[in-house]
């Protein structure tokens, strides 16, 4: 991985590491993941999503006072300028993708806005970007944020217009705080280049949005119970299951390209979807999709012996975000409404270091082309 | 730089090739750069914007007939959609910095455009975003885009309404092709990040727009003449520039990162503004600016021997802008003009490879926090 001069050699940037981070540990081996010093099931099913932004702002949980004056400042930066609304107007008459939607209208959010608050406007503006295009696409006009709620319920509110039951708060509020970072994902790492070059925030999350996007990104929640609506019901599920493995396709919902034991996200959100569906619901839904985990899993380790395949994290969160009623289209923006707060964080973090992020290239054109006037090629 | 588990540890990875290319090579020991094949000084004053382009997307130069469709498929995606312009009119409004207008006019795009013309949407869109920018902050409406014109001349006609002379055009052409591609600078690779998990152009160009931004990122030439103006004239140039020395200032438009002797651009772009100073405009200042340049090399060898400072391609290019009324903001902007096709040459090779770029990080917080509810914090 060195050439001759020194130079080390990589591809991809596969194992290399690009910087420290003191916001979140990714252990594969040990299925363990840390964040801001909490292991993922300490924090993710007790703190408001307030207090996990908070938290990795700051490297400590906010006392009373601290939290007030945090969720006001939040809540009071979830509206949106004009110009962004009827820019997400335009995006729905045009048929835009949500998250296409989701990064012009998160570009905009530096609008009247000081550079010291741009963190706040993207953590707060996401789930408004969010909540308000999709009312769009389905014809709908926005529901206007209300400062009454935390932030989470805020979300819920402003997709339905109607107040959420307390279980499906914590049900969201699990997820969003189980999903906010995750070492240096693709993600992440284009903010923190962005932002590397004394960029700003907005353009850093820009950047962010753009690569979370991307169907290699890993996390995003779409696909993950295609499988579940596929079989439809629990007789079908061994034999779907086991012609889907004899021709060699993968199993959405299953595996993980970091974690080789059970992803530690995965345990939490079981517990959140059950209680989730436990307090109403598609119960149906709940049960088959267990269902088919459990002949998943054992057709897992009789087809794929060795790999220790597990249910994966994308698997329970589209199953907890089906709970909530959330289409599947707006599971990867719910995703970066999540993340949002851990691509802020970095940002402060880089901006602390102050260090501009640029690898080399090598070049492997030609070196001496000579320029052909056009009426002679 | 690697540590006892083989993980090479690279902050801000210095050092480390993230990738291959064909599409430029950057010696900066021997001053060279390779665009696509062609040593800068053969390709930047000879060819039209439209070849450059061509010559990053094919790994060829066009004949007549490629030209001229390319030319023709240029030129008509250069008109903005309405809701693009609607947001530069609100971005206008509200006293958004042009590159901050720029990405955000940019990320609307794929409004309407398939993603096979995304490309060209976003290097036929740049200068018409940039140009309509600058007039509405100048209370002016915006200049449709003339299709009779070439890429370059039809920049400057949008500026200022007016058909611009030959010499002018040849000048703004030489400083695209010199400024379009230039290694795996933080911009070109924050597009290469974003676009490495399978996202799309448009969201890679936004991101590379956001790092491009950033003043660690370099070839921005917005100060490179604050010295020139603040001299006057150059009578002064001795007195101020020993002072500035003695104070330990860094004069800018001398010196660079990576060239350790002169930066080959800058010869082609001094030889592109003497002949556009010849033809016309501010003869003083061009005067001026080369007295200063030589007060100033004459004193930097003093003041810095062994580092062998040279008037560096901010310089010339800043020169060249000036000359052709372009004013200080729109410097910028007109850089991202120009390494736009960079950026969507990068993409489309990094498409090709269809690897994700993630490296790791090292994480230093802590590891077992506990739970505290609020009310015991």
């Amino acid at each position: 991985m060195r050439d001759e001069s020194g130079t080390v050699v990589a591809s991809g940037l596969e194992g290399v590491v690009a910087t420290e981070t003191r916001l979140s540990s990714v252990d594969g081996e040990a299925g363990e993941l840390i964040i801001a010093g909490f292991p993922v099931e300490e924090l993710a099913s007790r703190a408001s999503f307030e207090e996990t932004v908070y938290l990795l702002w700051h490297d400590a949980l906010p006392d009373s006072g601290q939290l007030a004056a945090f969720a006001r400042e939040l809540s009071g930066a979830r509206m949106l300028a004009p110009a962004t609304l009827d820019l997400l107007r335009a995006a729905a008459a045009g048929g835009v993708d949500p998250m296409d939607a989701l990064r012009m209208a998160a570009g905009t959010m530096n609008l009247g806005v000081t550079p010291h608050a741009e963190a706040l406007a993207l953590v707060a503006g996401v789930p408004t970007i969010v909540a308000a295009y999709w009312r769009l696409m389905c014809g709908e006009e926005p529901v206007a944020p209300n400062p009454a709620l935390g932030h989470t319920a805020n979300y819920l509110y402003m997709l339905d217009g109607e107040e959420p039951g307390e279980e499906a708060v914590r049900a969201l509020e699990t997820y969003l705080n189980a999903a906010v970072d995750h070492g240096m994902n693709a993600s992440t790492f284009a903010a923190r280049v962005i932002i590397s070059t004394r960029s700003d925030i907005v353009s850093a999350v820009v950047g962010a949005i753009g690569a979370l996007k991307g169907p290699l990104h890993g996390g995003a929640p779409g696909p993950a119970l295609d499988v579940v609506f596929e079989i439809g019901e629990a007789s079908r599920a061994g034999r779907v299951l086991r012609e889907k493995l004899e021709r060699g396709e993968r199993l959405m919902g299953f595996g993980h390209r970091i974690y080789r034991v059970r992803d530690p996200r995965a345990d939490v959100l079981a517990a959140a979807a059950e209680r989730l569906y436990a307090a109403g619901g598609d119960g149906e839904l709940y049960e088959l999709a267990l269902e088919v985990e459990e002949a998943a899993l054992r057709l897992l380790a009789e087809h794929r012996p060795g790999r220790n395949l597990q249910t994966n994290v994308e698997f329970f969160t589209a199953l907890l975000l089906h709970g909530l009623g959330l289409p599947t289209q707006l599971f990867s923006p719910t995703f970066a409404a999540s993340r949002v707060a851990g691509w802020t964080a970095h940002c402060f973090e880089q901006q602390a270091l102050d260090r501009i992020i640029r690898p080399q290239s090598a070049y492997v054109g030609p070196r001496d082309r000579e320029w052909v006037p056009l009426e002679r090629r």
